[in-house]
């Protein structure tokens, strides 16, 4: 089944996966579950300059995971949650696959007889 | 809440999503979920050498995804599904904040005075 399935917004999941690949950008989304965030805010819980981290915001951007609005010198920073979503489906396909594993080993742990006496 | 959550595997979670951020080697996660397949199976749908497969097939390997059984020439490449679950686990983290807007704006929409006459 999961073998014939269409793949749709290839390039988009591409672009996904890639920024949520650095611990740094997982931190900066988990950050903005939380509401909006200037990009000064963002960089504060890191060790890195305010360039190092505009640049994390730009492969978010790119990827389609936040919004950024320019008020004069202020970047405020806001989650999209659409592209996470698509990101979610296309692992939530396999959720079927790894829980007939564990049905399986579920299966072959229940059906042995429990022989502790020797 | 979600801003206090504290991020285990950190740099296999890196892995798992750098494997995931090719359309190539999502193909191949799916030909897996399928069942076992030797490298050169794994190449067949795709125009390119047995060398490059074998390198997506080694990123692939390297993130934890795929076990590779070397049986003379042959290589039999397995799924691990448990990296998967965990990429999965840290998106669906994610779901409640996806959901609450989806029925924000579900509120919005149904609280507005349906007006069309003027």
């Amino acid at each position: 089944m999961i073998n014939h399935m269409v793949e749709y917004h290839r390039s988009s999941l591409d672009g996904v996966f890639h920024a949520l690949a650095d611990s740094t950008r997982r931190s900066m989304i988990r950050q903005l579950a939380g509401g909006q965030r200037t990009v000064t805010e963002l960089s504060r819980p890191f060790d890195m300059s305010l360039a190092a981290a505009s640049k994390h915001v730009k492969v978010l951007e790119r990827a389609g995971l936040v919004r950024r609005a320019v008020d004069g010198r202020v970047h405020r920073c806001s989650l999209e949650t659409g592209p996470l979503a698509e990101a979610h489906d296309w692992l939530r396909s396999y959720e079927g696959f790894w829980n007939q594993r564990l049905d399986a080993l579920e299966g072959l742990l229940t059906s042995s007889p429990k022989r502790t006496d020797g």
